[in-house]
Parts: structure tokens; sequence; C-alpha cells
């Protein structure tokens, strides 16, 4: 019942398009409306939160809702140990599609509220604390997507997700971006949510770390997955790419007892 | 256990008016308590994403919650192939009760705050870029909710959709009307949530164009239904229409195991 | 396994308390921080909305979670057709154990802020449009109390009562108190929250009037409960009294496979 | 199942440490961004709210997300008469854990915002009546967690915890620190939430006067637990320490009909 893959594809240009349209736009609607930044970051934090939740609800379904290649590899290279996840050939399509989509998503935003199409940010963000944020960030990311699989809660990622991303973006100090394809989206836009285009390749290095801290905290809270294990629970998701696209395709809240599958092949 | 028409036309006309009221009337309550036009919008969107969850749960089970003259007449036109949606007579009783509901919602509002019953808006909203914003936001929903149906989570329709109204206040830049029977009750007022008479033609215009778009979006993303699928899910929602009643019928977070029907017939 | 009318009574008169507590501690704590009133607002909305959330959640199962002398009558008057509800001794009970909770409850309040534990209020409340606002925010809760259970959806009691109370804070002009005890205990304090004592009465006259407006609106949107459908539904809930109490008593938003009852008799 | 202790303490340092470094660091990023103090405790309320949330949800099955040594201590008070609980072995471990890890978490929150990485607090609270918010704030956090388990609710128990914490940072006067561990790592950082060091140990006192009033309100609302009514629920959740542990692991709004264990023994 897996969606094609030009569907799954455009799910997550699509998904990471709005995502960034959420950000983008709502910090532009905030930076308008109020002069305190306090104000300004909780309506941009509370869009993203409801934003996000609904994104992963309606995608998850059909592409895994990553919209974040860091997960997108994650998922290919946990998946082939065990023959699972993604292949080389999705990667390939998934990674570009969310990048794409990030880039597009900015310049909606823009449109949107009578902003130039694409000015690249002037926001610098480069002091190292800043980078030190982004690695807890995307550490945080890591331990919840890969720990709610080891918990078997993954059908409730779309509000686990969401309210982290909620709590992330006041404690941390990079307002947590955690994601590579949506740091470079906001590289395109010069309002509240922007990131200069110097600060784009540190960002994504300080993320790349975070994985890794991220990966290491999963075996020291929940510890290794054994081959028994992974036997037991394969059904349910095996790896970390499974688990995410399972937690993604079990997003809702209750499923239905009767929950019927994708209604078009 | 479908309602009578007269009640089921009572709850969209009374569900579209609270509506109108629950927008009108925050938006008057903010403007009076704060000069920070970002504190004003938070208040006004964090109550409506409360008001709106709450009317879904409540009346979906007996008119189907459309509160939308476009959910309606999507609900028609795409239940006309199936032999499903409702009538011409339904809808020709539902758009009148909505569109006279929501009127009747912002004099309430006014009233409750001491405005002059009617006034209309003075608040002119005709810049291109809004209208392309008002596109996003209706295409936006009209994604949602045929999604929902098509990934099986219709019961999360009343949280998902008031989430998405939540991040759609902030993103785009009209601040999300979405609806043209809203659209027109909100001309009634001269306060905070109110738009001049002679934007809402524009308004309502940019709407039509969003549900175009959203259900090229719904295309893209789930596919075409065929029609083996449809015979196969027909029994839970087969077109926009029914999926959106289903949605509101079923909208408990969990189905009690002896949920009992509407206890009148 | 009905708790003893002493644990009940209890839960009544703890319930309404730490409800007051909520209401008027966070005013005196907005108000202590921010000097934008839309801010204090908005701080003191959404603490009642997390506070009334796990009172009903915790103190249902008990009592019911009345914490109003309007719904424990209604609940009496509307037993008494079916045979159900509390009966006289129980109102005579509870009613009196809410306004006693409510006014303990704002004395709390001032206590923990080192205001006088008692001065009362010296804010009035008597415009006529705000007495509208009451009777719109008091209709508009009976519409929710008898529609969740009229819908089979009593069991989301005290997520769609927390956010109805979330959003009348904003919509209504009254800030929306619909409940005669908590408007008495709210008198003892001259803080944000308070309401002078020439204002009650005129404050529960306004809600008095909602409880008819409400039942009036739950015959026009659900029909009339006809004695049939009465037994048909009668194991989960006949009438409103009841309603309200299976809606608290089954408050979890799903009832866990094997639920245990009370552990105590 | 049970995690061996090594992970279990893990899981108590980690998530302790990430409690107050959500704590700090939103506190540290909304004083930097606002003016407005009521601003700036409604992001920190909020990001507590989503990031407490978060961290019950995935670490509740592994230790059973105490993060508090008034928890683990009434665990093993209320456990030894009915033989389950910790015992000391694992109290011995559980208390130091969540100590180091709070000291860590606010450290860590230093330095991702470029602050001295320990500088002692100089935010004296020891007027009365924020001991007395001290008391009530842990009162009823000790009434919750019972609670909870006393309705067979304990499934609901990430969502309720962090709703009531969202509360009791705006009802207390003391912003509800409820927690001992907490109150010793907020004092290593000067900054919007830290306690200055000499205002610790008269916390910590109102902390105990809470729980014996928490436990107390208990018995009131919920009766004592009879032998054999202990032993019907023994399945469920015997004692307070149980409870948790079952509130948390259980903590999913609904339990997945297969929900596997955890994959690592």
């Amino acid at each position: 019942m897996t969606a094609p893959l030009g569907r799954r594809v455009a799910a997550e240009a699509i998904g990471t398009g709005l995502l960034v349209t959420v950000v983008v736009g709502s910090g532009i609607q905030a930076t308008e409306l109020s002069h305190d930044v306090g104000v300004q970051l909780l309506a941009n934090s509370l869009a993203t939160v409801f934003g996000l939740g609904v994104l992963i609800t309606l995608l998850g379904p059909v592409s895994g809702a990553h919209f974040n290649p860091g997960v997108t590899l994650a998922a290919w290279a946990t998946g082939r140990r065990t023959g699972e996840g993604p292949g080389l050939r999705e990667v390939a399509a998934y990674v570009p599609a969310q990048v794409a989509g990030a880039i597009a998503g900015a310049v909606l935003a823009d449109a949107m509220f009578g902003e130039p199409l694409v000015r690249f940010s002037t926001q610098h963000r480069s002091a190292e604390h800043l980078l030190l944020g982004e690695v807890v960030a995307t550490g945080g990311l890591v331990l919840l997507l890969l720990g709610l699989e080891r918990v078997g809660r993954a059908v409730l990622a779309p509000a686990v997700v969401a309210s982290y991303i909620g709590a992330a973006y006041w404690f941390t100090s990079s307002t947590s971006f955690a994601n590579p394809a949506v740091t470079i989206g906001r590289a395109f836009t010069d309002t509240f949510a922007g990131i200069a285009p110097g600060s784009v390749a540190p960002f994504i290095g300080a993320q790349l770390l975070g994985f890794v801290v991220g990966l290491t905290a999963v075996t020291v809270v929940y510890g290794r997955r054994d081959r028994a294990a992974t036997a037991t629970t394969a059904a349910t998701a095996t790896t970390a790419a499974a688990a995410t696209a399972a937690a993604t395709a079990a997003t809702v809240v209750v499923a239905p007892h009767d929950e019927p599958e994708l209604a078009s092949p």
C-alpha cells in the first residue's frame, strides 16, 4: 500500500515547503504587528506548533513526513543493516525535493506578504553558543524520534514533535532550526526567520554533530537494540527509518478500528 | 440516524454564527485591552482555536459542521458523481443559513461589547498579496479536509482544523478568512476582525481560486480516487462532503466502545 | 461504586476552591508582571484552561466535577423526571460546599500573593452589555455540557470545557464567569479577577437567564429527548445531571481497557 | 521488562537535566527578547508545558520519569507497605542522579546562551507568601499524581502533569518549583529562573510540607486505600511510586493494540 515514489516526493516537497512557509510567514506577520520581540517569537513558535502538527498528520501516511534530509539519511543509514528503510534511490529523490520545497516555501511566504521574492538574509547567526544550541536542538529531535519508536509510542509523533519544536524555539539559543533543508530555505528571505547564507554551513555542521549526539543519547537511555528484540518488534518498526515512517503513518491519536488504507494505490 | 433538515440547518446557522461571534468578539476584547497588535492577534487566534474545536465537536454529528458555503458546495459537487453528499435542496438550505448565521454572529458580538449593532467595516483588505494569502489559506483548508479523509483520520477533524486555523491566522497575510459566509458576516462590524464591504467580493474570488488549488494539491499528494477504491472506502467517507460529515460525526478523540446514537431521531 | 457523600462534597468544595484559586491567583501574578492588560488576560485565560482541565480530570470521577450550583440545580431539575440525577439532599450539600470552597479559594490566592485575605472587590461590572455577555457565556456552557452528552462525547468533557472557557474569556464582554459560586468567591478579592459585591446579583441573574437560553438552544439543535431514546441511552447518560457526571467520570481521553474502579469504596 | 538500573538512572539524570535546561534556557531567551515580564513568564511557562510533556512521554517507560526526589521518596515510603515501589538502593541511585542532572541542565542552558557556566543566582525568594505558594504548588502536584492513579487515569500523566505546571507557574506566587532537585539546579544560574542559594533550603522545606498537605488531600478526596482494594488494583498501580511509573509507562494517549515491549531488555 506504499504510495508511488512520485507522490511521496511531492509530499516531502510540499510538506517541507509549507513548513517553511509557516515559519517564515508567521515571522513576517509577527514583526509587522508587534515591536516586542518576545511577542514575535511567541506567535512564531505557536504558529509552528500548530502547523507542524497538521503537516505530520496529513503527510505522514504518504511519505513518512521526514521534511528533513538528516532524518532521511538517518533512515537510510540505519535501514541498511536490517534491509528496511529507504534505498539510495529514494534518498536521492527525497533530499533535493526537501531542499527545493524549502526554498519555494520561503518564496511563497515572501510573496504573500509583499516582500521581495528572493532577498538573502542578512541575519548572521554564527556565535559559537548558537551553534551549541543547534547541536542540542538536533540531538533532542533525534532522541525524540528514535525514543518514541523504542517505547512504542510512534503513534504520538505529530503532537510530540510539534510540542518539542515549540519548546526548542525557546530553550535553545538558536531557536532550533535542526533541519538542513529548512536552514537553506530560510537563507532566501531577509525577514524575521532568515539566516545569512554565510551562517548556513556552520549551522548544518552543528546539526550533523547533533545527530551523532542524539544517537549516542538513544543508546545510553534505551540501550542497544539486539537482534532478537529487533526480530520481535520488526512488524512494528525495526529501524530508525521505519520508525519514523511508522510514527507518521500511524500518526492518528487513535487508530480507528477499521482504518482504511489510502484510497488510491 | 440523520437529523431532520430543520435541525441540521439550525446547527449550521448557530455554528457559523458562534464562530463569527468568537472571531469578532475576541478581536474587540483584544483591542480594548492591548495596544500591541501582536498581542491582539495572539488572543484573537487562540480564542478561535479553542472555540472552533468546540463547535466542530458539538455540531459535527448533527450537520457535518461545514460552517462554510465553499465546503457545502464542494460536498455537493463531489457527491454528485457517487450519489453521496448533500442534494441541491440541502445546499439551498445550508448556504443561506450559514450567511445569515454569520451576520447574526457579528451583530451579537457587537451587542456584547456595546458597539453599534451594525456598522460596516472600514478596513480595506484589497492589496494583491492579501488575496494571494487568501488563496493559500483556502487551498490549505481544502487539502486538510480532503486529506484527512484520504488517510483515514477524519476522526481528528476538530483538533486538526482548529490547529490549522491557528497557524493560518499568522502565516497567511490575510489572517485566513477562507470562508465566504464568515467573510460576509465580518463586513457587518467595524472592529478588529472587520472587512470593508468593497473587499468582500475579491476575497470570495480568491477563496474560490483557493478551492481549485486545494483540489489540485489533493490529487498531486493523494492521487486520483479510483472507483474500486471509492467502493472500498465508501462506508467510511466517499466524498468531500461525507468526509467532513464523517470527520465531525466521529470527532471524539476516541470512539467510546458503545457510543450511543443521537438520542432523538 | 459511588463515593460516599462526604467525599463527594469535599471534592466539590476543593475543586471549586482550586478553580477560584487558579483564576484569582493567575490574575494577580499577571497584573504584577505586565502592564499590558491583553497580556494579563492571556496569562489568566491560559492558566485557567490548564487548571480547569486538570481539575475535571481528577475530580469528575468522584463528584461529577460540577463546581457550579447552576449545573447542580440543572442536574436535579432534569433528573426528577427520570428518577436519575442528584436528590435534594445532595443539592443541599453540594451548593454550600461550592460557595464556601469558592470563597476559600479566593482567600488562598490572596494569601499566596501577600494580599489582604479578604478585601471586597471595587471592580464594578454592571454595564448592560456585560450582562448580555454573561447570558451568552452561560448559555454556551449549557449547550456544551448537554450537547456533549447528546452526541455521545461526554468523555471529552475536560478538554472541551476547558477550551470553551479559554475562548469565552475573550469572546464575551464579561470574560465569562458563568458560575454563581465562582462569582461570589471572586467578590472577596480586590484584584484583577474580582467583582464588586454590588455586581454579583445582576451577574447571577444573567447566568440564570443564560441557563434558560442554553436549554432552549439544546432543544433547537438536538431536538427533544423522547422517552424511547431516553430508555435506549439510559445506561450511558439519561439526564443533564447524569450526563455531566458520566462525562467527568469517563473523562479520560481514552478509557483503558481494564479501567479499575476507584480503589476505595 | 524493567530497564537495568544504569539506564533508569541515566534517564532520571537526563530527564531532570533537560527539564532544567528547558526552564532556565527559555527564561534566558525570554528576558533577552522582551521587556514585559508577563510576556517573559508566558514564554517560560508555555515552553515548560511543551517540554515537560515530551520528557514524560519519552522517559516514563524507562525510569518512571520522577525527575523529583520528593516523588522518588514518596514512592519508596508508600511502596514499603505493599512490597512494591523502589527499594533503598534505587532511591540512593535516583536522588543524586536527579540533583546532578539538574545542575548540569542549568550549566548547559547557560552555555547555550553564552552566560557564565556557573554563577549563583542573586534572586532571593524568601518572602513568607512565596513559601506558602510553594506548599500549595507541591501539594497540588501530589494530589495530581496520586489522584490520577486512584481514578485509573495514570495514562494521561504527560498531558495532565504538563498542564498542571502550566497553570501553577501563574496561580502560585512562587511560580511553582515543587521539586527539590530542580530548586538546587536553578541556584546555579544567575538568570530569570534562578534562585539564590540562601532561598533553597526554605523552598525545599516548604515543598516537604506540601507533600504532607497533598497526601492529606488525597485521603480526604479519595479515601483511604484499603487492603482489598489494593489487592484488586495491584496489577495496575498499587503505590504512589508504581502509579507514577505506570502512568508514564502507559503514557500514550491511546495504547496501541499491540504495543511492543521495549525493544532492548
